[in-house]
């Protein structure tokens, strides 16, 4: 195992405390229990957002916590749920009394953690709310998770329901918005390489040198089958008729396509990828409106990359643009 | 070689054709000869900045083009430099009478052929400029250097500069700080892994399990030794030290840290390095003002890191704080 890192056991404190330093603008990284915050929060009247999961997915979700986006992110350690203490601790920081929405990725380690700290923090008098993203087409049930996994959907919902937030709706527009927006959002990937766990030291799995895991998870959970690497448009081919089958999305169709990298995969890769899937889905008469390239929820080093498609509606589309001030998502500010 | 591509011939212009349609609004990608160009170029009245190089670089330069830094890209073949034609396409259509300055990183192709295109633009009437980018503290030549090579500190040096055009400084100004921001950066990087060029695929170098490249180039050209991996605050040392001691930076100076991943590091390890290397710095007298951390100068899938360090004035801190709306690097607009 070769990592720029110190002890395996100190790589997530180590990392939130250099993220806190380079960012202290924009978060602030409390440590016991750990958690990271936006610098003004709670912000008054305003809907708090908290996410969280484990750490390895990086800028998820630490990297989208800042004005227009999420108040906190919950880091566990890496690939693994953080317990229900500072998902309350977070929870209890960005009550403005607004009420505060929980966005969980659909695996069993969070959902549970979760749950249990929207009870504690209920009982103290916070109403929370939850939606679970479960935006993975690939699989029905996986290694860590019962019923769909929850992918790359969750970066474009915590942006779009930020917004949200950020302009004053209420706490049940903003959870009705988030259940609409992953009700809309279908993901699938592909992994060329594995990834190793700090903590484990050799990787998850192993591929051949011509091998991929098609609808691999992002720890590196199996997908659907593992076949021999083909070309680009054969590959997006593969993530995309699933996708496009399943919501189904249609002709006259407005959405957005997010190209996303699994972490060790060159931006150029990426572009070309996003090239062949927005001129497949333009083929089928669906208009590819607003996009996001580039590595913003992945799984360590591992090479790959994942394909999301979100079905758009006017509404959405003045979300997704607005504002946004965070580490690894900025515009306007 | 597993990578996500058609022909290897066609990486360039595919993934190139996939950016210009992602950010339609900010570029735009000029095939015959192959350019990126600002949408709204020529800008009146403003310097043109053009930059170029080998692609397998992504983001640098085609994600830095747009409003407050580069009015246009040159993207050559994989890590091969562009010919002098595109060059003076690109120099053309950014002029708007005020001048141009052409930001060349230190690799004798891209010197000579930003030569030509200079000459060749000048005979057209283009007043034409040239800042020569060589940071790199690692080694005096290399492979396919006379001096030292150009790296991170071109990324900073095009938005520093990018700003001083954008507010309207003449072509004398922006050519002289451009000459001073080179002057005040330096950098080194290490590989923990190799990476393939496409239409060459196989690896360029090869590690062995418990090796990494000290001071290697973003082409993976070698470095200064290939030694034993450490732990990160050693690897950090063995970066900051020489560009510590090179320009010197000394107690009292107010820098910006620039940590950057070669493409296939996690983000994590970046930050935690980043820790590492700030505390350092502090630990001198030396204060981090700004900090830049990411994948923004890379060498394909290689996993490795770079450091930069720009000794700061107030005058660069304005500028590197003013709005910019490119595709890899965005703030205030």
């Amino acid at each position: 195992m070769k990592k720029i890192i110190n002890d395996p056991t100190d790589v997530v404190t180590e990392s939130l405390a250099g993220f806190g330093a380079a960012h202290s603008d924009i978060v602030r990284v409390v440590d016991d229990p750990l958690y990271v915050v936006r610098v003004d929060a709670p912000v008054a009247g305003k809907v708090g957002l908290v996410s969280g999961g484990g750490s390895g997915h990086e800028p998820l979700h630490a990297g989208y916590v800042g004005a227009g986006m999420l108040d906190a992110a919950v880091p566990g350690a890496m690939f693994t749920s953080p317990t229900p203490d500072p998902i309350v601790a977070a929870t209890r920081a960005v009550d403005s009394g607004a009420g505060v929405l929980h966005i969980v990725k659909n695996y069993t380690g969070d959902v549970l953690n979760f749950e249990m700290a929207a009870e504690l923090a209920g009982a103290e008098g916070t109403r929370v709310t939850t939606v679970v993203v479960d935006d993975d087409v690939a699989v029905q049930d996986s290694t860590w998770t019962a019923g769909r996994r929850g992918v790359g959907g969750t970066v474009l919902l915590e942006k779009i329901v930020g917004a949200a937030a950020e302009r004053g709706d209420d706490l049940d527009a903003v959870t009705a918005l988030a259940s609409k927006v992953n009700a809309q959002v279908r993901s699938m990937g592909l992994a060329l390489s594995a990834c190793t766990v700090p903590h484990a030291g050799e990787p998850s799995f192993v591929l051949g040198d011509d091998e991929i895991e098609l609808g691999v998870g992002i720890h590196g959970e199996p997908g659907r089958e593992r076949r021999k690497i083909a070309k680009a448009d054969v590959l997006v081919g593969l993530l995309l008729d699933p996708i496009v089958a399943d919501l189904p999305f249609s002709s006259g169709d407005r959405v957005l396509l997010f190209v996303n990298g699994m972490g060790g995969t060159p931006l150029s890769e990426l572009y070309l990828a996003y090239n062949t899937a927005r001129n497949s889905l333009q083929d089928k008469g669906i208009t590819v409106e607003r996009s996001l390239v580039g590595n913003y929820i992945t799984a360590l080093e591992m090479q790959g990359m994942s394909l999301t498609v979100l079905k758009l509606d006017d509404e959405m589309i003045e979300l997704w643009d607005a504002p946004v001030r965070t580490a690894a998502l900025r515009k306007g500010v």
